[in-house]
């Protein structure tokens, strides 16, 4: 739905075949009154003519036994599930209680985060799209990990609008019961936890730090606020961090390092990452806050980024925007 | 600001210069951080350099007094106060309690209303941007009125987002007060009552309808919803006004009716206003609903609607956006 | 869940069984963590006991069926669905495509708004709880009706929070979706419009008047807003509109008269209906705004104040409350 | 405003002077609505008649000034600011900047935590009432210091409804820019990171272990929910620090531990703490999450909950209360 949105007005992309299960048969403009641009558009059931590019946002293993036929038949596919983020089977089945529907393709599959990998997603031919919160967690802590200025004992303690929560998700998502609360939920427990270890694991040569992640759910509708905490292995000033963090994000198309605390507002329906580091002095700790927008720089956003990457297209390519505020 | 927002993507147009009062000399990339994307562009005191086009937004009478030498001199205006919607200083003077400050420019400022005022928009050089409320409800209600369907006591129930209440107003829109809470506000006393009527009026060969308006401030940031009631003046078929309101929006670029009764998100961020007819039939009544958001077709997105339209640009440009949803 | 809420601090009721169909077993401090006061207490199918007076909220038709024996065989019985409210079988069949389940108790029913019916609900057997949207456009209403101030069209346009949805409502009042939106549904055709017609019918010699009635919902929690037009007979002043208001609530437990526009959240929580009437004297038109929460004076409490008045006890007895604010 | 809510039930207490700087003079049920059950009492500049006790929550320092005369005439006192909370005065300057106004009373003033210092406010004649942050975190770790079982580097990421901030805290917090959005702010450097410490600190025979505590807004009204890391010095099963929790809060008047992770809206409008410990058995982590409202736990319901025990009253007369839900 938010990648229809943004794709709209990409100068060099077009849908041409949207897939829906429930919503088989509808026009794209009926199903969902704000894509009525589309027009005569219509949802099938499965994809329709040729196409250069899939975005699957299936449900996990459902998504890969997907994707599988296009990779193999060298359709470029990008992957907003879950499936081909956790490098080894194993990892997959561990956090997921299921086999890996196609564990042969994980060793090519890139992890979408171009601030990371770049060069790889522009070569790759299946690119794993990463979560929303790890997206925020990674994003804010990368640079402490790449320059080993931290420890291993990380803690992400992450909030998020109710959007990430899925369509459909039924009556504990009500409006009534959502509004007014703050809750956690899978507490250290979820499987955005080994993602984040694993990609900040993959900065340096060590094996993945320990990660305790806990999301919380807000009210709001779109929105990731990650606040990371991590021991500092030496005494660092808050202006050498600062330029630590610059350094690494300099020439990035969409993460951007703030002087004063990021709101999540300031990226609502952009591909914006902001992220500000801080250092605690008292306690030797470094706190970084990274905030992005779920649907877009957490999902369907970084999804098109991804994809302007993997077929040479200029980067920002249908993502250049301004936050919609207040 | 939301002008900024909407201008960034413009193919043919270009802010040079951003006027502000108590926030001069700051970066716009730091007073509002969504508009980061536009690097070093400085706020200034006042208006600098030439320009094809003015904007303002200024208080009542200040935005007369400050857009009047542009129009003498030949550059185009489009007012987003409330200067130039009455078309008489009587009128101006009844409702702001003050005299009108260019009352000679009252003749030829056009109401910027596309879906009624085409033609005269684009040959106009002044060009009064209509108040968010009443473009949500003249159109609602300009077809019934237009086709003599709908005699003259009207009533518009009108919902606004906070938004609506501009910046700095206080404690009076603190979250914590109006966050959970539904409040009227300048019952049947606020400004925008005589401009509804105006525009009615001046849809058929009749004095301006009878129109208490009520408007009433909802949790949400952005957003109206514009209930209208009017009695009817025959029997007419829930079919038969739903074909009287297509027809009169055939080809606009930006209203809609709708099958089932809209809702303000399916319009948010974007110019869209959507327009749903419903016949009471046990009580001879035409409820009415339009809905918009009032920072877009409400405000700045009308303007550029109109700016389009003044320089022969193409109606939709840097307006074709699907809105932001959820 | 509402009256447990409540009850729990009634020096004179006890509540001595709950009943559940989804929840039954249940501890009910388990199944609502908010009542986790009650302890033990826990959730049977069928009601356990014998008691002193049955209130039921099941689903309409379904309470008048399970209401019924309760009342035949003298326990005092107080219907918070729609069953008793309409005076005829005809009209319930009308509105509710079924035909009335137990229509020989309807000519004893009494409509359970004390402002109105004080006498006859503490002598009644059988009391039907008023609708939230009646319950407050009648009270905004009632005085200007009485006082054959009004003619006949009126129009009520009420704006709700979403707990009047009731739960397990689904996928349409999901958080993403409802926050930031407002919409109309059932567009003059819900069944709360003959019950405010009823009521403001039995203020007077003659038939009931025509009502327009168009809900709304608006992004809150708890919260009606009953925005009611009437057109005024005779020129009337706003101070004798507001001496008449006055007048006619001297005394009552539960509904003041306010200066200023009222909040929904200044009656959040608590029984107060809030009632201001202002008169526009450029249309001829009466504006009378009622304000009170949905699930207390709009149902639960309203319900325990008409078991006090049943009972002999206080009238405010466990009603006594300050609102929540903030 | 919140105390005013709560006594208004209160069996023993009696509210006979209400003082206000910028609302003197105005009768209370004006300034505030929801406070209309108060009828005629006025705010007034200067504390009025005898008094049994006096509840400050004046700015910092102006509540040490305004509270030490009544200490010294042996009036008791609840100290709703932050001034007696800090032990030393040293410690007082450093975070707040000032010299303390009145030091000599620091050492008989009790934190008002009746779950840690029951027995000594039941003595005290100056309590000084927790804040709001540190009184959700330390119930949330306190079991977990007092066992020995966590370690000295603490993490406490605090999430705020924005009543917390206060009224007339200006434009920062306007509704249209604090919907929608999460953001932290004194990152590292609030003044309840100190207090949480010290408050820790005594229950064990060690110094203060180090605190990191981030406080972020979150868009709601009331609520706070402390999610606290604590590292693990032995291993210790789930079940285990549940038993050792329950123990800890056995008889507790106002806090439970939950069996699934609780919210914020559990607690809404009443005095509870909810509290609910998880192991982190990959990380050797403890997780700690305490909920409750800000206004009631976190301020006024725990200045009364301090009243009732210094006064010899039943511990939770005036507040015992289910929570307002949804």
């Amino acid at each position: 739905m938010e990648a229809a949105r943004l794709l709209w007005n990409h100068p060099e992309a077009r849908i041409t075949s949207v897939t829906g299960r429930s919503l088989a048969g509808q026009r794209l403009g009926d199903a969902f009154p704000h894509l009525a641009v589309y027009g005569d558009m219509r949802i099938s059931a499965e994809l329709e003519g040729e196409v250069d590019v899939v975005m699957s946002a299936l449900p996990t293993a459902e998504s890969a036994i997907a994707c599988a036929p296009y990779v193999r038949a060298g359709v470029k596919v990008i992957d907003i599930a879950a499936d081909f983020r956790l490098k080894t089977p194993e990892a997959f089945e561990l956090w997921f209680s299921k086999p890996h529907p196609a564990p042969e393709l994980l060793p090519e599959a890139v992890y979408g985060l171009p601030e990371l990998n770049r060069e790889a997603i522009a070569k790759a031919r299946l690119v794993a799209n990463p979560g929303c919160y790890p997206a925020a967690s990674i994003l804010a802590l990368a640079p402490a990990v790449a320059a080993g200025l931290v420890g291993d004992q990380i803690i992400v303690d992450a909030k998020s609008g109710i959007s990430g929560a899925g369509r459909g998700s039924g009556g504990s998502f009500g409006y009534s019961e959502v509004n007014e609360d703050v809750s956690a939920y899978k507490i250290a427990n979820h499987n955005h936890q080994p993602e984040i270890a694993q990609e900040l694991g993959s900065l340096r040569d060590a094996p993945p730090p320990k990660v305790t992640f806990v999301p919380h759910l807000v009210p709001m509708t779109r929105g990731i606020h990650a606040t990371c905490y991590a021991p500092l292995l030496r005494t660092v000033s808050q202006a050498e961090v600062r330029e630590i963090y610059r350094s690494f994000y300099e020439g990035a198309a969409f993460t951007r390092v703030t002087d004063a605390p990021p709101h999540t507002k300031h990226t609502l329906g952009n591909n914006m990452c902001l992220v500000h580091p801080v250092v605690d002095e008292r306690n030797g700790m470094l706190v970084a806050v990274g905030v992005l927008d779920n649907l877009v720089k957490g999902a369907a956003g970084q999804a098109i980024e991804n994809m302007n990457l993997m077929f040479g297209i200029d980067q920002t390519a249908g993502l250049n925007l301004a936050a919609v505020y207040p």
